[in-house]
């Protein structure tokens, strides 16, 4: 299976694609979705565009979104919130499974702690994905959320056809 | 020109349509999409595809959305910024500009005061659109969304032209 995972941001929007065969895993792509502040709809339009390019251009099988941190900040809640929905919308517009993955069960699957620094995810993504040159911070979460996903998706695949 | 009202809701999205002429109001339909619990990427797609069937079967050739009350509630904060970037992005995905009022701007400019209960919007917008049939509250304001647009985006479009 082909794996999208999606670190949802209305000013960086992460991802990354994983092919993921019985346990095995391969780098296929990662990139960050930028959006210039401005006028929200305007945003808002251009991380759709450019996410459904990604998913034009990979076509991945599954996809999975990290669980939004609700905090204090309600201003800051709200703009997740919208880049969330959108990071949401595309996948459902291919027709695909949207796992969703609170961010410490990210970090145990793929560092083994559910408390890791950014710099440790950045170094197991890459330990898990051989030769993957990662796009900054926003884009190695999208892979370690494709990671989790790989696991999980597939350990429940594996047990329906059992 | 046709003036398209959103209120942003996960649960319930009002919309309606309004055509305004030099300060000539008309009414011309309004609506509520409901969207079922269940998935959140399903209850999107949802909202996203009845709200493009909406702008495509009305041709509005402006929006308004209201901007967000940002409450202590983060999780209910949350749900509605992912309503209201369906409200934002099916707009600008019709290449249309779409106007944002703060609910009190809204009722001061519909009632005459910024602090009124729904039941005195309901009659308001009524007899501002003499013969409209309204389909339940989220209907009524996302009417008087349309009506507060038509007033400050109207005399915008006077100024530009005088």
């Amino acid at each position: 299976m082909r794996v999208l995972g999606i670190d949802p941001g209305l000013r960086n929007l992460g991802w990354g694609v994983i092919d993921a065969d019985r346990g095995r895993l391969r780098h296929v792509a990662n990139g960050v979705i930028h959006s210039e502040k401005g006028e929200l709809a305007a945003r808002l339009l251009w991380l759709h565009g450019q996410l459904t390019e990604v998913f034009r251009t990979y076509q991945p099988t599954t996809s999975a979104v990290e669980q939004t941190f609700v905090n204090k900040d309600a201003v800051a809640t709200l703009k997740l919130g919208q880049a969330r929905a959108i990071a949401l919308l595309v996948p459902a517009q291919f027709g695909l499974d949207v796992g969703e993955y609170a961010p410490n069960k990210v970090k145990k699957t793929v560092v083994g702690v559910g408390h890791a620094e950014k710099q440790q995810i950045q170094h197991m993504v890459k330990m898990q994905l051989p030769g993957a040159v990662l796009n900054g911070p926003d884009a190695a979460d999208a892979l370690a959320i494709a990671i989790c996903h790989a696991h999980y998706y597939g350990a429940q695949h594996m047990k329906v056809r059992a």
